[in-house]
């Protein structure tokens, strides 16, 4: 019974007599809320008096409205508009054809490149002036979002000396969005995309899209699933597509399509998809000339194949690099590129699913075409809160490969738990693979340095919807912003990125950001905690991956089931991928899988994930296996309980609306931690037969109440399977 | 192609340089934007310096917290609280219970029964002071919203004398809201429920929903759809609605579910759903305790029964008047009621669709338990652009029943179209059923006056969904706005409701609201006339209700077909309904019956629902009937561009961004008129084998293009079926 939640709310609602609007958190990060701090404001305003900035194509025009619109509103300031440098505190904008005094810079030019900037204080004549410049209208909007961030933050603007340009190509959010509007794993709403009104009605919300990812330097969007339909090829739908890329393209962002495998039979007629059909093989090539007579800068492709259901160049006995190059072979001639996932899921059940995409994509390295790249999830099994970085990440030595990560929490929550990703986004990233000996890490083999790739990317499943604030919780509007972040720069830390996002989404209070920046910094490790310790993974409920179920073994398939992955008996628990056991530690690299072969030297987060280890074995703790396994659930909850301390301190330090949307999650939060802890430390504990030791709480119910507990109309479960 | 679309509302949001924060519709007609006119803002400001009004209740909390809100907002006035009046521009809010002041005013407290109120200049202390006065907390809280419109409308608060009560009863909305977040015919995007979230998180959209809804009289919701899953009846469930109706009680609204006939089988582990079973029978009295347990002011259960494949009594051979009593008797303890749908859709397919609801419930009148209310659509069809009133308003004398308008535009063109419902909810309402003599209008066989009924109520089903405007169009607010409006006072005009809805939600300036009110009152009729002139109905596509479709003829029952509608054929057009043939005017009082018996004295606008017309009859116009039907078509088209032409006048004198919006939709409400257009006559051009007259525009396509025509993931189809 959760009457009271709704009745307290409620009062907080109606005795909270401010009146001012309540924050709703659509703006994001991009608040532009006028800048407190007395000095600041009036430094800010004595540089930034006058303008110069010559605009007429769309993206500069985006970029100079979007200045304006900022300055207005943090520093209540509508500059002059100039075409020359007659005082101090001017600001110049643009690029070498724009303005002759960016096109002086060229040692900062050349160190910005296509897409990034650079924002310099310099005298023009005897004038303290700062310059954004860039050689793209592109960067100018980057170095504009920079500018801004730059007062939204709180910082110094006397002595700017900033060369930013990012370190990967292809920064490309994943939108699992189903033309119906239902979106697989999203928890936000329905899809933004408004296809039946598409292409006649622009959703003012997709230039807000574009402004938000371009201001986190994300270049790319795929809108539709990756379980795809092939009605998104069609005529009427590449015409909506279209009004979408308009859009996007003001903001620097390439739209990109899932091509159905299929679609040949589908929507072209044709009695085969085979990719080395003659027949095939045109159907594509025209399909690609159409869509370019639409989108003349289409990004290119995704295709997940094989996989889950979905149909492949395996249907007719063809291997992915046939099936990719086909697709790549179209797309060439205009430059556009194939995002071939590893995530494979065939009809066979392999003796360990870990090993599936190494083993079937290891093999075709060299036989892709140039402008194919293998997209490759995080980990080998499926966005766990926690997993060992993927075998294919250094491996493929003669194809680009790119990371994929899941910001959108199908494994962590949903939309209701405050976990903050980028710790497990930066921990794969500083992985070491030893590719090339120490120091090859994952950040490496993606951003081309391991083997001078010039295609570097970098996907994030999107978490984004229609609701209002649109990733269904404020603090989850900061996993889509450190995926851009470090899709521009892997070097950033976590840290850096919650400060910046939490100074320009809330406040530039430290009494609130640094505690609340602590809290984000732990909540990842928190949530595997009362989730995953130790290593387990995949033992969440079957289907809407919602709460716990490591009891589920009647599944059609093995490697379905939760028992699967941990395999938990009376010995012990724990998957064996030793060479003693599924040898999938073979997939590393030697030090790496010599490592990992012995449970002495196994990493203590991964160890159950490489181990099947006895229940009395004594962990570097003191404690038994149990008992760790036993302290890591508690002390997850623990972490979420003193997490909702700390949120209760920030009161009046933000506005109350998100206050209070934030302190109900993490009640729910709680809630379902406790649930999580209670039913793997009770189910585990029918297999190790050992006490939950004195001092932690008792579960509530017993493992037959968590066992029988139904959940209808769970969200994130539309989409083509 | 639309390219251009996209293009130019982008270039006119690039180049439009105000940097006022856009207007995105959210707060609907509640803005409390800053009163513009100088000498109203003083008036006002000097009315109510000082604010008496004791609030300790939540609806009284709720009340005192919109005004002082309000008043910020509107006149930037923060009122002094004060316990007694000393001095004049005091406003006085409470009930006898809060408020001696009140307490006095005995013949305006007894002319505001239980649910209205009075607003009054009065003296008090010899200080000219208003009063804001309710015999119940929720009257006071209407009133509150009565005065801010006064406001926000512009009018003189100077000589209050206002007396309101509402002349219905039950003002309900209707969610066809699943419990998946999908909204049968919802074309705002997703359901606002977030079930899954419920009921720890209470999402800040709720409170807004229910302040919307107070403010315009409506006092019930039915949350889910009336194509049913019983899953809403589980404890899971009711503990989730619950926290809803704490909400909502607040803001003077009950919580209503459907109840699916045949849950006692399918959550309740019965064999039977029989409600002559002495089982069925306590499992419904039992639910019915646990309901009133978590929502001790429950209003009830809505039931779709027997009718497009709902369960129902009929499946046990029991009547309609068995399943509606023994729900009755179980709610009975709890003064909840049973709405009981007369929209019956059963498996027989009967020789007139029209007269099935009729047959069926005419001789069950007198039959149901007292709290039963036969809810009846306004037409005997289904929701068409336009209907004669539903034949059984004025024949079920001894049943209450109540009108179910549907406020979401399923045949009115989605969300896409610029439809103002309300000259079509007050044409119904004049309707004169004849059913006590002249002058006995739906209106009074619905507000209780014909027979004296108790039990009155009006149902809309509900237009809102997750869109940041809830409605899809901004324009679409109107038609919620106007149904709440309609259900407390049908006297309404459209314009009157047309004139204060534009001036909140717009503008006060008479420059913009007049035009634009002229062309929502005329746009219902616009719509008949590009889809459904002359009594035509029921010949848009299948399922998803999009466009024109009057050639299908395929499907597997003849009562789904438009062709079983139109009649077309090489002789005219129309259904017979005359004694003639299917007899359906019988169902009607004899003045009404015997009016539309002969097409001579039948309204044009129903010719066609009535009669096969021979195509070369002659009209009153002059015209043969095929030119008077082309010429409805075409002149529907030539109004849209009319429409169009009127608002693009009105840039400028309102927020760009809802402008820019509506204009969008316009130009697609113009091409999917002339589609319509197009279509249909091209299609009955096939039966009357005459010639488009001279003059018309040519259609662009051939029949064939549009009968080939193929949509995909159309919008409002989610659903039980």
């Amino acid at each position: 019974m959760n009457k009271p939640a709704a009745c307290i709310i409620l009062l907080l609602f109606l005795f909270n007599t401010t009146n001012t609007k309540a924050e709703d958190g659509y703006r994001l990060w991009l608040r532009y809320n006028k800048v407190q701090n007395v000095s600041l404001y009036n430094t800010y305003r004595q540089s930034v008096k006058q303008l110069q900035f010559n605009a007429s194509s769309p993206t500069l025009l985006a970029a100079k409205k979007e200045l304006n619109n900022g300055l207005q509103l943090l520093l209540n300031l509508q500059p002059a508009q100039v075409n020359s440098v007659a005082a101090s505190g001017t600001l110049i904008a643009g690029t070498p054809q724009t303005s002759k005094t960016i096109a002086q810079y060229s040692t900062e030019l050349k160190a910005a490149g296509t897409e990034g900037y650079f924002i310099k204080t310099v005298n023009v004549n005897g004038k303290s002036s700062i310059v954004i410049g860039a050689n793209t209208d592109k960067g100018v909007l980057y170095g504009v979002f920079n500018f801004l961030k730059l007062l939204q933050t709180g910082q110094s603007i006397q002595l700017l000396a900033i060369t930013e340009k990012p370190e990967i190509k292809y920064r490309l959010l994943n939108h699992w969005d189903n033309l119906d509007r239902t979106v697989e794993r999203g928890y936000a709403g329905s899809s933004i995309w408004k296809w039946h009104k598409l292409p006649g009605y622009i959703d003012p919300r997709y230039i807000d899209y574009a402004r938000a990812n371009a201001s986190i330097g994300i270049n790319g969007a795929v809108v539709n699933n990756v379980n795809a339909s092939a009605i998104s090829l069609t005529k009427d739908y590449l015409v909506k597509t279209a009004a979408l890329a308009q859009v996007f393209r003001t903001y620097g962002i390439k739209i990109y399509l899932t091509a159905r495998f299929s679609a040949p039979v589908e929507i072209g007629g044709l009695k085969t998809a085979d990719p080395l059909d003659a027949s095939v093989q045109k159907w594509w090539k025209d399909k690609a000339d159409e869509i370019y007579s639409y989108i003349p800068d289409f990004g290119g492709f995704i295709v997940k194949a094989n996989s889950e259901g979905q149909p492949g160049p395996q249907t007719y006995n063809r291997n992915h690099a046939d099936g990719a190059n086909m697709l790549a072979d179209a797309l060439k001639p205009h430059n556009g590129i194939v995002m071939w996932r590893a995530f494979v899921y065939d009809d066979k059940v392999p003796d360990d699913r870990a090993k599936q995409a190494y083993s079937e994509f290891k093999p075709l390295d060299g036989q892709f075409r140039s402008n194919v790249i293998v997209q490759v999830k995080n980990g080998a099994i499926d966005f766990q809160p926690r997993e060992p970085f993927h075998p294919l990440f250094g491996a493929m030595r003669k194809t680009p490969v790119m990371i994929e990560y899941q910001i959108t929490q199908e494994y962590l929550g949903f939309s209701t738990h405050l976990v903050y990703l980028a710790p497990m986004f930066k921990e794969v990233l500083e992985s070491d693979t030893y590719a090339k000996g120490k120091g090859s890490t994952v950040a490496k083999a993606i951003d081309g340095e391991l083997d001078n790739q010039a295609f570097t990317g970098m996907a994030g499943v999107a978490n984004i919807g229609s609701d209002v604030n649109w990733c269904g919780h404020q603090f989850a509007q900061a996993n889509w912003y450190a995926f851009g972040r470090l899709a521009w720069n892997p070097e950033l830390t976590p840290a850096a990125i919650a400060d910046e996002w939490l100074r320009m989404t809330f406040s530039t209070d430290n009494s609130f950001v640094n505690p609340v920046k602590q809290f984000m910094l732990s909540s990842r490790e928190t949530t595997v905690d009362y989730m995953t310790p130790l290593g387990l993974h995949h033992i969440m409920g079957t289907g809407a991956h919602y709460g716990p179920a490591p009891w589920v073994n009647n599944l059609n398939r093995p490697d379905w089931n939760p028992v699967y992955y941990h395999k938990a008996d009376s010995a012990g628990i724990g998957f064996d991928r030793t060479s003693k056991g599924s040898n999938a530690v073979a997939q590393y690299f030697p030090e790496i899988r010599d490592q990992l072969n012995n449970p002495a030297t196994t990493p203590e987060k991964y160890l159950l994930w490489f181990h099947h280890v006895s229940w009395n074995k004594q962990m570097p703790s003191g404690k038994t296996l149990w008992q760790e396994l036993v302290h890591h659930y508690y002390r997850g909850v623990d972490s979420v309980r003193n997490m909702q301390k700390t949120w209760s301190l920030m009161q009046g330090k933000i506005d109350d609306a998100r206050f209070n949307e934030v302190k109900q999650l993490m009640a729910i939060q709680e809630q379902e931690a406790v649930w999580w802890r209670n039913a793997c430390v009770l189910y585990f504990q029918s297999f190790s037969k050992m006490p939950i030791p004195a001092g932690y709480e008792k579960p509530e119910h017993d493992l037959a109440y968590y066992r029988n507990q139904k959940f209808y109309f769970l969200p994130g479960t539309g989409g083509a399977q």
